[in-house]
């Protein structure tokens, strides 16, 4: 079967996870990404790409900073962005999902930027939608955010010039995120050397020996000798339930600290896609310090996001 | 007394409702509307006209969808578009609706689009308005959705070329609707042969008779040989009074079936203003079948609203 | 100690407060303004200043009306603008105020126009940007509203041609009032005779005479003979607690009627900062009457915005 996110000519039509993405077309992105990031130094930050097309941001989980970067991303390609939050909305009113898209595609959408709390709502859409129209995962569930995954990629090649001989850990409540799912989709594909996870037991999947990753539940042995640190938000719901004791206690075992960051090697990066809990997943003076690359994410992000809607709406099925 | 929707020299300065609209102006509203469908197709869907106007959505009743529809169309003519969602700002600071209006309009708007939930209310502002601010009106209370009924005039010309010999019918809770009432007055305006109405007995509003609307309580008497059925949301809101039993039971007897569409001509279009409440007012398979014209609604919507706004901000009072 | 709002070159980069600008930058302000003016009555009202340029709204106190205010102004300089209701996204997630202007300015934002209901938030922020980004003051807790003082100071030379002999009283809450405090500042550099403020005691601040600033608790001695007023909006929330008895009271003692208007001179300015308590700081007869100027205010407030956006944007630490 084709991979639902690329069309007949094997181009990317829809990015609905990092899953299935071959190497060339995750570096086509990475690519086409560093040709934007020279404009935030311009006096217009923009270009006329998509100049006359319509992006709709929707967005059925709140989050104004996801929602926002790809705001700024279209409008800086001369896009016009209609922001929907669906939940106060048709979703209220009984409509479905796809009532919903179809309604959207008939006032002429180019891209749909979809953040929905539903694992597969994305996917859902692009398989609905004409061929003409595209598909950005913002988010979805537990199971994919593969912008954030891209962007990471990003950061990293711009700072470590290529992935071959990389080890990266990623680091916290990997069985609820769709960060580290994308992460480790890219980083394998784009072929680092070894992709460990560190988390506690309590909050590590089943299945990531199969996909190649190293696990740990200790961070002297998870951290030993790494190039790059990918540390995960913690959900403040979770410290409720019966997954983890305490922040503080999660803190001692599992917080980055300068104390932590001493395993890694001495140029490791360290990364999170924010936004961060001080002080539960990561002490300030790492945040802010010397190997933090934390910033240069979120700026790298905007390029990436121009690129991937440049790309796909360059693209039909 | 001169209709409040027209400057001294006859011109459309207001959207208000279509009451009282000659023929003459709702043919050239849906003439005009014509000229900006074929943008749809073209690679920027844009045209300058409105460049450097300011258009602001006021909306003291919430509805993404509808204010979604004018702020593409606004964004289509060049024109700036600011969303005021009223209900959580100056309402609640206990600000007179006049007094938000006069405040606005001293920002230099252009054009207003209201939706309120008091009838009457875009009356009132058009009425205060200085004479080269324009107010068009996205919905009020049960009084009118113009907007909505221009749309509908418009797909039933695309589709049926001539208004004359059509038989058309509205089903649903004309009692509560905006929508009946404009696209009463716009179809009897535009000369069609029949007008009828299908609703419970307790969803027919009264004075029908009066306006040349012929009322039936039930489907297949009033589906006979109509040209076109035009569906009407049932809010669900109506269920829990003692206007109707159940949804179950409005589906029985008013739903839209295949069955009953059999009722109508061969080619008669079926329509509906959305959200749709699938399994309420209308099936599935009618709604997604070979005589829907739902979605090209839809698409019509956007350029109708684009020829509105164009229309009203080239005159002045 | 440099001040804070000023480059290294003595000019403008960020707007907090009118206190500790020299007259020089109030009247380049308001000099700026005064080009901007015309643009309102122009067919296209932009200009392309700010082509290209990001400004961020970023309001953790929900106003609807003065972000619209800075968004149609960012607007009218062609700039992007992107509105953030932060209340709702990073801050309900744990994040820092600074991680969040952190975040933003790493998507390379050019202005942030802030509002924060705590005294203080957008000098925090101007702290910590990077040179290159500019933080206007919307309004931070009972501290001040540079942008509202303004263009009081605007309307005021509009119709008054000159500062120097003019008596301005300023009537109602001044003790919570961010507005009151922003024009004593902004009165006394630009050199009027006289400033007085009219209040009930419990809702008069100390330290008033050290501004230079008579007080009065009575109307028909403070509006004696007065060139301008300049009347409070009177929070309701005010009158819950125990500083005030009840909005009738209020204005039988202070609310600006016809015959108090009597006290001040025949062509004395009434003024008023939006959105007006109709029948509790201030009677109709007065607020549509010939003296008000409340409307100006608003149109000139669009202009004023523009100016100071523009000139911080020309500036750089």
């Amino acid at each position: 079967m084709r991979n639902p996110q690329l069309n007949k000519h094997g181009e990317l039509t829809h990015l609905i996870s990092t899953e299935g993405l071959s190497r060339d077309i995750l570096q086509h992105i990475l690519d086409t990404a560093q040709t934007f990031v020279p404009l935030a130094e311009r006096d217009v930050k923009k270009v006329p790409l998509l100049r006359g097309k319509s992006v709709f941001n929707l967005f059925f989980e709140n989050s104004t900073r996801t929602r926002t970067t790809f705001e700024i991303a279209a409008t800086r390609l001369s896009a016009d962005v209609f922001n929907l939050n669906i939940n106060v909305s048709s979703a209220a009113k009984g409509e479905t999902l796809l009532d919903t898209i179809a309604n959207l595609s008939a006032m002429q959408a180019d891209i749909f930027v979809v953040r929905h709390e539903s694992s597969g709502a994305p996917y859902l859409i692009a398989r609905h939608v004409s061929p003409d129209v595209h598909v950005i995962n913002a988010g979805d569930g537990r199971h994919a955010h593969p912008t954030q995954a891209l962007l990471d990629m990003y950061t990293i090649r711009h700072f470590k010039k290529s992935f071959s001989n990389l080890t990266v850990a990623i680091v916290g409540d990997v069985l609820h995120s769709r960060v580290a799912r994308s992460n480790i989709h890219a980083l394998t594909t784009l072929g680092v050397a070894e992709v460990r996870v560190i988390a506690p037991l309590t909050l590590l999947p089943s299945g990531l020996a199969e996909m190649g990753v190293k696990t740990y539940t200790d961070m002297a042995q998870g951290l030993k000798d790494v190039d790059v640190i990918i540390m995960l938000r913690l959900q403040n719901e979770r410290m409720r339930g019966a997954l983890l004791p305490s922040s503080h206690e999660y803190f001692k075992h599992f917080g980055l600290t300068q104390e932590k960051l001493a395993y890694a090697k001495p140029d490791a990066l360290v990364m999170h896609p924010g936004p961060m809990n001080r002080g539960v997943e990561i002490e300030s003076a790492v945040a802010d310090g010397p190997q933090s690359v934390i910033l240069n994410q979120v700026t790298f992000g905007i390029a990436v996001r121009m690129a991937v809607m440049s790309i796909v709406a360059g693209a039909s099925s």
